[in-house]
């Protein structure tokens, strides 16, 4: 009885073919579903609404523009296919009557200040953030209470396979930042920092390493009231969270194996902090960071503006962007050009793609194996 | 500038004084707020919106019945203040027009099969699931590929604060299982697991452990489709997840040393794994199961039948319920008559509450110093 009610709901809601469900529905949920081509199908039961829509958030999202209307069928479940959508992570919203709700079919994702839906598109092209048949770190909790703000913060530390297996070793240490709206969450859940480390660590494209990726807001007790105060970012990295690590974690200990990096909000807090104390940290990566006010000569203290003695501290400065990101890339190339000039050393990077996670995790990919080889 | 702009959106909003943000909301969002005496106020924009309601999740929730009716004000904000809650943690829906959606305010938890926002009530008289200056252990993800359902599934491990400080100790572990609609999220996210053991071990209260904890739902290539499918649950447990957990982390490979429990559909794996494996399990713990059924001669294949036998093998048979759990509370009730009348041995707990997590964390906190101490 129960396999011919299965059979008979399966036929009933005749999925397309050649269509598979989205990596990022909860529950075998069976919709959203992606196309070969990587259009999109979505479903959304709202009997009551008289409108409901597609809505990608931010622009040059991977989905399409939209917001893409979805077709009422007689039973109150309205429909969409979009055009085929770039592979990677995109968050979207549900607008039912105008008012911004989650797909109930997709996982969500802390982005834009709130959970909010998200879509996985495969990328037949690249599968280097894949989870695979490798040793797997631990992505682990790490809760501490900051004598910064005074409050108890949660940082996720990865650690790498070796960790657990040979408990003398030292291993060095990448902080990575999320970027507005998102939190310490977003590295693993949308980002695949984890996989990603797992699969360069397997291949020996990079040192094994331990990857710290805290919330990025941070405000002092008394400090005016704000949703998104985060000034305190960077004493809290200094004061609190670096020491709880070391304290914690086998981690090595001084400034050539401590890396500091972040993307968009996260960038300019890899910057804020690397750059301020060069004596801890000797690599600094800034991943589709916001450069539009860079002075040579005043940006970061002027830090920029000796070029000899920077380049002595600096083993690794990391800028990369998406060429999507319109403004934002327009003004890293710049800043790129400048250095150049400048001779101050770093690394450029360039991939397609736009001010979403694919970008993210393609410089990631880059940038990890950069580190702590000198 | 920013200051002043600070200072007047808070004179403006004008959030009620002795009222406090509830710890569940993201990123410092000033809603829902919590009196003193547990009323709470929802606060939602929705300036298209006809009528907005506040729907707590599921009978006896503890917001109380509702659906509740919001007011809107000429800017579109709707606003209710329900009547005092019981403490815990709470499922509820934003109906708008009917449809529901979540609160973009608080966060959200894996339960009714999708991600649902959740609010967290404090309990002024208890303190055992909060964050306290203790040694914290680490929440880890265990990612493993099953060859039961042949796809990766995911596990959280807690490993107590010892676990690192003591890289040759080796502990006694604890399966524990979320319930129907949830995942492997709930132990930690709803049921604060983390902080009950870091809590009940620092006091001394119960014996460090490792706890397990991983998705309830699994079926085997070819079996018919189903969301909600979890018949080879007990199989991936004695094939999978205990191999693997116990070749990558230092559990003690013994039958006195693994416990299996669970709540609702959790609490019906657990007895259903672990009777039917007493070779590997010698401690089993049913919260708020389902026990409708019931047969002293036929249930768990009449492993009730021969009480002598039973309780030789099983240590600790517990079963645990909050009072206002209606049907199940009952059934439960007579499971304890009958099985004290034939004398097999358990230990039966009820406390206030309903079919939600506060009964569950109490359960965990009761259950769990019980466990290998013989």
């Amino acid at each position: 009885m129960y396999l011919l009610l299965t059979l008979l709901s399966t036929v009933c809601l005749a999925q397309p073919a050649d269509s598979v469900p989205a990596p990022s529905n909860v529950l075998n949920a069976p919709y959203p579903r992606i196309y070969p081509d990587l259009r999109v199908t979505f479903r959304v039961n709202a009997p009551q609404a008289s409108k409901v829509q597609i809505a990608p958030s931010g622009n040059a999202n991977g989905l399409g523009r939209g917001p893409f209307d979805m077709v009422k069928d007689d039973k109150g479940v309205w429909t969409v296919t979009t055009p085929p959508a770039r592979p990677g992570f995109h968050y979207y919203t549900l607008l039912v009557d105008g008012y911004p709700a989650n797909d109930p079919s997709s996982e969500t994702y802390f982005g834009w200040a709130k959970q909010t839906s998200g879509l996985e598109v495969p990328d037949k092209t690249i599968d280097f953030y894949d989870i695979k048949d490798v040793p797997h770190g631990d992505v682990r909790t790490h809760w501490y209470k900051s004598k910064v703000t005074a409050a108890w913060r949660r940082a996720f530390v990865y650690t790498p396979p070796e960790y657990d297996v040979n408990p003398r070793k030292r291993f060095p240490v990448l902080y990575l930042q999320h970027g507005s709206g998102e939190s310490e969450r977003g590295w693993t859940m949308q980002g695949r920092a984890n996989f990603i480390l797992d699969n360069l660590i397997a291949s020996g494209i990079a040192v094994p390493m331990i990857l710290v990726m805290d919330n990025g807001y941070a405000s002092k007790p008394g400090d005016p009231p704000s949703s998104r105060g985060n000034a305190a970012f960077p004493e809290v990295v200094v004061h609190d969270l670096l020491p709880g690590i070391e304290a914690k974690y086998r981690a090595i200990p001084d400034r050539d194996h401590r890396a500091i990096a972040g993307l968009s909000m996260g960038a300019g807090q890899a910057m804020q902090t690397g750059f301020a104390n060069l004596d801890r940290f000797a690599y600094i990566g800034a991943f589709s960071g916001v450069m539009r006010n860079f002075d040579l000569n005043a940006t970061y203290n002027g830090i920029f503006s000796d070029p000899a003695a920077l380049n002595k501290k600096v083993r690794l400065f990391w800028m990369g962007f998406g060429d999507l990101e319109g403004d934002l890339f327009t003004a890293g190339k710049s800043v790129h050009s400048q250095l150049d000039r400048a001779k101050v050393r770093h690394v450029w990077f360039e991939t397609g793609g736009s001010h979403e996670w694919q970008v993210w995790r393609k410089s990631l990919y880059d940038f990890a194996p950069r580190l702590f080889k000198h």
